[in-house]
């Protein structure tokens, strides 16, 4: 499902927002858990699938995996909401709680995949989800008539901006990929200036939950050739710009979603002088009895 | 602008929402005043708009004055927020404030229009406005190529419903024109019941503040005519539906839109067996640091 919206903020720049909280599942994250599970299918293989997610990833990998009737099992942190693990398990899946770090995380997904017979879909570090995610860059160029001078993506592990970048530069390799990140999780940023995967170890807090990550190795290799630019935006900034789009909109975004938002409001975007531009709103799950900024 | 969800209830029931909020000024208010304003500007009529509306119908006026480069006078009540007087000047509206009662209001709105040679543009009691709210109607004949059971439509003063009863009933007599209202504003129902326009007086403080008013005369010469049903709905159904179509459709609707929702889930509407039902989410302007739910 797509929504066109067109705005503008100068008098130079069209703004296309793609609405990927419409999608399935509520974000871009179903695309990449489908095509992962499309093609285990297409393999004959029907073995559980297992993840660990507190966050988009698990509802969609849960949702994919009814589509196939296999089991889905996803490894929760102890302190995820309570409503994204009832998201999960509305959708299908077996949540299986673990400590909050990523030692006991992997330890017990290790354990699940043996226990179960299971095979690992990683939210990022899988080929097949890039690819999947990939499916909103060759949206971008057929929606808009390969007619586009830049895309903005909200990167965190890097999944979705890597799949993007390869579809969108296949097409037209003139389309600037500009990744959108928070100041309190800069690792594409300084990944880019430095010229080598940076990775933020430790509790990164901010609002924009599903960027958290630090770009994952595949992604790392598409990134460092594809991205031309990472614009990093504040806390107040981030809020600003999911509660603009809430209002001015009357799009229900999370966010992560705000990221992207906020990095085209910056200066530093401004004075690329770009005249169409397609920002991505990768998704809309909030607990609405919680907001952000309340 | 429009967007088609499609959703189902049942297996026997599928859903169409028009999303009102996406339309300029975050509701279909702007159908009726830019309606009354141009057939006025297309009479050479220049006068300034005045009005008397503390909310969706005065940011409506407003931009329709605008886009005509005359004058918009609102009428505003001291209790009206802070949010809705804003958004009322950014359309370029001038405010006059009043006295929070009825008797008030109609005294400086017609001092005012003596003062600024201006012409009333009544929310509801205007056959220019029921015309341009029924554009509503007449797309959805389009969009859905006639090929419907029943529209349900939030009814207050009764502007938005009677227009889409006119022009859906003219395309096909058979749709059914269902009105959604809350127990606590249940005019509508009252008059339907009695074949008699009831007006409740007073205070009436339903979360769904864009249908506080009674049926008005002008409306009612249609509504008693063309209306099959009112369904009424609880404040509670109101609030739980609101937040379904914001958590689940991720869109922002008023709880005036919820009205509508809710009544499509209550057993009373479900016992019709209808197949293909409109939705009109008439609204989508909330306060969104003062959510009705929290």
């Amino acid at each position: 499902m797509n929504l066109w919206l067109n705005g503008s903020s100068s008098p130079t720049t069209q703004f296309f927002f793609k609405a990927e909280s419409f999608q399935k599942t509520g974000s871009f994250k179903f695309r990449g858990a489908l095509n992962a599970l499309t093609l285990a299918h297409n393999n004959s293989d029907h073995r559980p699938a297992v993840t660990h997610s507190s966050g988009n990833h698990g509802q969609a990998l849960a949702c994919a995996a009814s589509i196939y009737n296999i089991p889905a099992w996803i490894v929760v942190p102890k302190n995820a909401s309570i409503a994204k693990v009832h998201a999960i398990r509305a959708y299908g899946g077996k949540i299986v709680r673990c400590e909050n770090t990523a030692q006991d995380r992997a330890n017990i997904a290790n354990k699940l995949i043996q226990d179960v017979n299971g095979v690992l879909v990683h939210p990022y570090l899988d080929k097949r989800i890039i690819a999947g995610q990939g499916t909103v860059g060759l949206e971008l160029i057929q929606q808009l008539q390969n007619n586009l001078d830049a895309v903005v993506v909200p990167i965190g592990g890097g999944g979705l901006i890597s799949g993007i970048a390869l579809a969108v530069k296949s097409a037209n390799k003139h389309v600037k990929i500009i990744g959108a990140e928070p100041n309190m999780a800069n690792a594409a940023a300084l990944s880019l200036q430095t010229g080598n995967r940076v990775q933020i170890n430790g509790l990164v807090n901010t609002v924009a939950d599903g960027v958290r990550a630090s770009v994952g190795t595949v992604a790392w290799q598409v990134v460092s050739r594809l991205v031309d630019q990472v614009i990093t935006v504040t806390e107040d900034e981030i809020i600003q710009a999911t509660k603009f789009v809430w209002q001015r909109m009357k799009l229900v975004i999370e966010p992560t979603a705000g990221v992207g938002v906020a990095a085209v409001k910056t200066d530093t975007f401004k004075k690329l002088r770009l005249k169409r531009v397609a920002v991505i709103l990768c998704g809309g799950n909030v607990d609405i009895d919680h907001l952000p900024w309340t």
